[in-house]
């Protein structure tokens, strides 16, 4: 009873995508909204989710030669208008302190919506000479952006990131360099959250107020949205220049260095939400679950069942998160609907009948398939099956991005597929911004990016028929 | 000559104690001012011995059941002032929010000084009955206090902390868990950081703004001064009652539930500073040291010597964070200083004379005293020397605690010894605030705590002469 009772709570998917993704948020308390209007509360089962992905992502980041440090939040105001395509990108959504100490401030301080500022100011400090180079710094931190709509993890006033800041000698090591961390970014997505990304570089409408390039790796979600999962640039001398970021060269002469940034923020965590969820709920790629199964004894009253339990859960707590459930307050039906709304990878089941057979029920998320194991081999199996699990996931997402990828030739074929499909809309184009615009403007979708594996899909452009030599992917996006 | 140049650097602790903490925090990379005012920026090598911290800490927290989240950072003026005493205490030197996306906001926003409200309400919200408690949740994040003297780590307007703040269904067990926090924060400055700490209860008078008993550890710096390390609150329910934060206990009745909350911040590397730096420089613990042992290649020009250090450098740098200093373009002398200077633990020196022994020189920062070692047993080495220098270092504090720990029973007294001695002054102390405030205007100190451990040093209060059964340590503070 209970179980039907709870899995009513989440509208399904079909009815109501959004709803959807707003129920799993609440009920699997991945987050809260807050009485700050347009800012969430990060609950410990969501927060532990970007722990997972944090600790990944710092050790890629450390292997490269990425050092953290912090730099203020509060940035002035006469720092943050010197770079001109930055403020004019930045000014409309940033959140202004005007007092402070009970005294109204002479200049006042945006809470950074990003830190290029900040932290080139400070570059320009610390480096005189090519031996300083390069910096190689990121932060772990939280920005605002004064959003007008917004959605839990996909688009909060506040959220948290990392930002990486780079300097080089010259432009081909920052151009390296941004492209070395997109593919930590697309090492994380794919290996850790199982989500397949496409690779590519924006296109100039769609790119960094204030860098000369930016590359991203792009996600499709469940309902053939895209997501703009991570992004890298580079800046060329864009900010050094206005920043004065000088350093003597190997020559002696002084010039202006080159730069990058790049960053990823708990965005990551709707990604996974809308990528492998389903309309149980939540489905956690075992690589980034706080609990990576869940053992439930059956019949916990029955002699041996606790203790037997207790034994499994201290044994396997060794090597996995694990979490044994011996509330006696609620029904094992209950609990099964529970664990699988929040996305636990694996149930554990174990009762009497167990109990005589020395063995254990295994039940994948991911495919609901029960397995038999023998308890002196639970801990062996685990490892493998969390690999399997994760592998599945992986593939059920690359297949739906092959499902979803459509080529087109004309404006209609644009429109037709995806109205029909949603998905990623492959054409070829000319390089103008007004076919750029008007398909935006005809459908919605942006260009998610010219990707690095191009195509030759036709001689002349989708929207105004010129000769074109470039492959964009189109897609709706959130 | 270069190393005479270069101690010139650093003013000495005798001339200028507080010259010399921000030479150290300036030359040795840890930090550095901004631009915007108060606020510093934490340089990766200060940012590195904040890491250590942490990684430390929310082990220890994880193993007494803590889980991590994430609140907004920006609270509305009505839920700041929803708990009097604590809004009096913070509201002088929060900053605010008053424009957000180009326009005036309805309602204030101040830039979190602490979370007490903003985590309280939510809790208001997630709890309902006894078995969802307890609930002990921390976070890891920045905050903002308006101060009007700053100084790099110890007082800052922004920066880093972790706050826990804990529910429980009685008071016992919110106030053991603040007891708990205590141990850990005294562990983590004990024997992370090598400093021996005081544990005790504040009085009445410096307790946290809203709190039912601060309790506290307390250490003591070079010159003398105390510094609050870290703080550990038993709200009782001062801010459940007002937060509405009501659970069904577990006789089926309603009730508030009791708090607790603690904090720790990157004041803990000013300690680090401040305990163990001389004039040479900083000085690390080996436990937090971002680099543990700096290998300094002699005569690097020579045959073989470059392919020793490195081979030396790959087989320790899988155990140790080790650094390898192969710059041609500094002196060895400038090498030997500018470690020291920056508090790396060890220097491992390799030179021809060396290779032909097939052996290193170790030179401690902390005695600076020398060994020559076996190639083949310096891992072994090291592991032990590291333990060494981290215990000596301790060993070295614990000595300056003694020597500066005195006992007064008379005003005159305490003026005399604080005079003479700084340090902690311990006296009888009636339990009157007159008494408290008498000794801060006569002498600027303030009560450290009412230690964990009591003594009884005489019958009467040390400043009214009533009759006295409690003791007090008093100090001059950072």
């Amino acid at each position: 009873m209970e179980k039907e009772e709870y899995v009513k709570e989440i509208t399904s998917i079909q009815d109501d995508f959004a709803q959807w993704y707003t129920d799993i948020v609440l009920k699997a308390e991945l987050a809260d909204y807050t009485d700050t209007k347009g800012c969430i509360a990060i609950r410990p089962y969501g927060y532990a989710i970007w722990e997972n992905i944090q600790k990944y992502m710092d050790e890629k980041f450390k292997e490269v030669g990425v050092t953290n440090f912090y730099m203020p939040s509060l940035i002035p105001e006469s720092m943050l208008q010197k770079e001109k395509d930055h403020i004019e990108g930045f000014a409309p959504e940033v959140a202004w302190v005007t007092i402070g100490g009970g005294e109204e401030l002479e200049e006042k301080l945006c809470i950074r919506p990003t830190s290029e500022t900040m932290i080139s100011t400070m570059y320009a400090k610390w480096i005189k000479s090519w031996r300083d180079l390069p910096i190689i710094g990121n932060q772990w931190c939280n920005v605002l952006r004064w959003e007008k709509e917004t959605r839990p993890f996909l688009r909060s006033r506040e959220f948290l990131w990392q930002e990486g800041h780079t300097v080089h000698e010259n432009a081909k090591e920052a151009e390296d360099i941004a492209l070395t961390m997109l593919d930590i970014y697309a090492d994380v997505i794919e290996n850790l959250l199982a989500i397949p990304v496409l690779k590519g570089k924006k296109t100039p409408k769609e790119k960094f107020a204030g860098a000369v390039d930016t590359y991203t790796v792009e996600t499709l979600m469940i309902d053939g949205r895209a997501l703009q999962s991570a992004t890298s640039h580079y800046f060329g001398q864009n900010f050094t220049k206005p920043f004065n970021i000088k350093f003597q060269n190997r020559e002696g002469k002084e010039e202006y260095a080159y730069q990058s940034s790049w960053g990823s923020t708990t965005r990551l965590i709707g990604a996974v939400i809308m990528a492998h969820g389903d309309n149980r709920g939540l489905k956690l790629p075992p690589k980034i679950a706080p609990i990576q199964a869940v053992i439930i004894p059956i019949a916990q009253h029955k002699q041996g069942v606790l203790e037997k339990v207790t034994e499994v859960y201290d044994n396997l707590k060794k090597n996995y998160r694990v979490k044994l459930d011996d509330r006696d307050n609620y029904s094992t039906g209950f609990k099964f609907n529970d664990w699988e709304m929040r996305g636990v990878p694996v149930r554990i089941e174990i009762g009497p009948k167990d109990l005589e057979k020395n063995q254990a029920v295994l039940v994948r998320r991911d495919t609901n398939e029960k397995e038999f194991v023998e308890l002196s081999k639970l801990n062996e199996r685990l490892n493998k099956l969390f690999d399997e699990i994760q592998n599945n996931m992986f593939n059920i997402c690359l297949k739906r991005v092959k499902d979803k990828t459509t080529i087109a030739c004309s404006i209609d074929e644009i429109i037709k597929n995806l109205n029909e499909n949603q998905g990623y809309v492959k054409t070829m184009w000319c390089g103008d911004v007004e076919c750029e615009n008007k398909i935006k403007e005809l459908t919605g979708a942006h260009s998610r990016c010219i990707p690095f594996e191009q195509e030759h899909l036709a001689d002349t452009c989708a929207v105004c028929g010129k000769k074109a030599n470039i492959m964009v992917t189109w897609g709706r996006q959130y």
